[in-house]
């Protein structure tokens, strides 16, 4: 099990700017020495296809010939947002806590698929509308009882972007730096509002375009749901150019959490594997902070909500899974997860032609 | 392990033709069993996508609320080719025999996949050109030293393509049927020419649309290859309403062996994950025999050989990933099989709404 259920092992660190700038370039020469190794081994040149391009980015990252997913955890950052208020969900705002006591009692679905794969679950508290949660595991952040409803002003204030974007940092300097994958998922009724606000304001386009029917709201409440996206994006005219600015005025705590533990993680080059429609919102808002965050990041499907394509083409990245899932939870990356460790696992422990005896190319 | 590496406990079987027959249909209350149990599961409906509609047809394959996969096994079926005397590969022929001894080492990118999803891989030699091989592990069931070469006649005799067809059946009635998934994979230097003329026989498309780069020809290499092809179909003019004589006049020992494998396990109504180009070509000729077969397949991957999309539409199914991989060996259907067995999972450990206090939607 991993250590941040435990505050206290958590050492001083950097501060949150010092991290900021510290997420180093990714090296060229790492990822030939990728190759060249990869090229050695018994398979027709390039034929893993996308497994080989994961591989070489893992030795890029990691700066090692032979990059270990030993420690695998997914973060799940739970939050209420205000924005609920106006009706936008098919399911009432008590289902957040609800659905993290399900996570802590092992019943949904991240819980599953995290057993099958050997990931340990982290349940993070960082805004619940709830008295202090005191279930055992949960990581209890909480920054505040939800945010505040963006379609009637900023949904955080600026402390509490910085205490939310704070807590990621901290949770990624928690953990071991070498053999750990990290992969990043949410639960909050509400978020695909926020999440949708987030891409209008980042890729441009309008509301009608990036705003989907969530958990499942029917025709009608879809065409409401972009009404209240573009009433919070007059309100408020968030800075595109500023990531902390965007999510002072239509974030969610999750968002920030997650923003803050892909930069935490990308500083100490630890991969993170971005799951569904949320989590790449915290990862494009990462990326407004950080670009060069981009490089540490592996998204992990196409979910069906129809604003996460333009999020994954502001992200740089192509999904690893097109599932037509859309449940969040962090159920996408850890499915990837299995994925990424496969990569990693067929370029450590693959026979090479010259160990197998295998001939090689003729033609 | 599984138990077919001693052929002893093998019991008496049905005929062939009768094993033919057996392939039952799926029932369609199964189907809405299945559904109406996914519904009430802790996710939005529906959100679990493609794995959702995974566990459905597990569930009318099983005809179970509760389909276990507990035991995986993929089958790789080796066999030489003697169209490989046209210059149609990269690699030369002796590589299918050492391909082999490095799987039964561990060496191989299968052996490292089966490893991490705790899956039996089943080594058969079914038709390599070699002396009989003894080493540990391999079920040896050579019905020849690799085919004739397809380009001048040929490639099988009718009892050959009997007694592949028979290995593949007997491997799956070996089996513990209850809580078996089959993958199924090969190796054959020069397969993919065998797999693309089947596929332009199949399907009609002319060669020049289904002939691909296999383990990585230049175009000039390319071009030869493909004009094999067309001679192999002008000399041999199969009858592609007739799997048995596609396989008798362009197929291959393990081509015919899968078949045989693919029609056994779906007369006891085990799934089969389906490889890549090779292993789809086996179950393109499978439902030509059998159509019924085509409810118990599922497609693994998309492959990067021109000619896979093709034979993907021919037995009905979309593949679950499309990670530009061309291996072959069951690769494909082992990254695949995690995931089937995660749709699996998800629907027999997952909570309900009722189960874990959870409110469900109210819009």
């Amino acid at each position: 099990m991993l250590s941040f259920a435990n505050p206290s092992v958590v050492e001083p660190q950097p501060a949150t700017s010092d991290v900021i700038n510290s997420v180093p370039c990714l090296d060229s020469a790492w990822h030939e020495r990728a190759v060249a190794r990869l090229n050695c081994l018994t398979k027709p040149l390039g034929s893993l296809g996308r497994l080989e391009e994961i591989a070489a980015r893992l030795v890029q990252i990691k700066e090692t010939e032979q990059p270990h997913c030993f420690q695998k955890a997914i973060f799940t950052m739970a939050a209420d947002h205000g924005v609920t208020e106006e009706g936008v969900s098919a399911y009432p705002k008590e289902v957040t806590e609800q659905m993290v006591l399900n996570f802590l009692s092992g019943g949904a679905a991240i819980n599953v698929l995290c057993r099958q794969f050997g990931i340990d679950i982290v349940v993070v508290d960082i805004g619940v509308d709830s008295e202090p949660l005191s279930a055992a595991g949960l990581v209890n952040k909480k920054v505040g009882r939800g945010t505040k409803n963006m379609a009637r002003g900023a949904a955080m204030t600026e402390s509490e972007v910085e205490a939310a974007f704070r807590v990621g940092i901290d949770l990624a300097f928690s953990v071991e730096r070498e053999k750990t994958l990290i992969g990043i998922g949410e639960m909050g009724i509400g978020n695909t509002t926020a999440a949708s606000a987030i891409t209008a304001v980042l890729t441009g386009r309008p509301a009608s375009e990036v705003t989907g029917h969530g958990t499942g709201i029917d025709g009608a409440s879809l065409r409401h749901k972009i009404e209240v996206v573009e009433r919070a994006l007059a309100v408020n005219r968030p800075d595109a150019s500023n990531g902390f600015d965007v999510l002072h005025k239509v974030g969610g705590f999750e968002i920030a959490g997650l923003a803050g533990l892909i930069i935490g993680a990308a500083s100490r080059r630890i991969p993170v594997i971005v799951d569904g429609f949320i989590s790449t919102a915290a990862a494009a808002v990462a990326c407004v902070i950080q670009p060069r965050a981009k490089q540490f990041l592996f998204a992990a499907h196409r979910s069906n909500e129809p604003g996460h394509q333009a999020l994954l083409e502001f992200i740089g990245q192509n999904p690893i899974l097109d599932l037509q899932m859309r449940l969040g939870e962090g159920t996408g990356a850890a499915l990837a997860m299995a994925i990424i460790e496969s990569a990693a696992k067929l370029l450590n422990e693959m026979a090479t032609f010259a160990s197998a005896g295998v001939s090689g190319a003729t033609a």
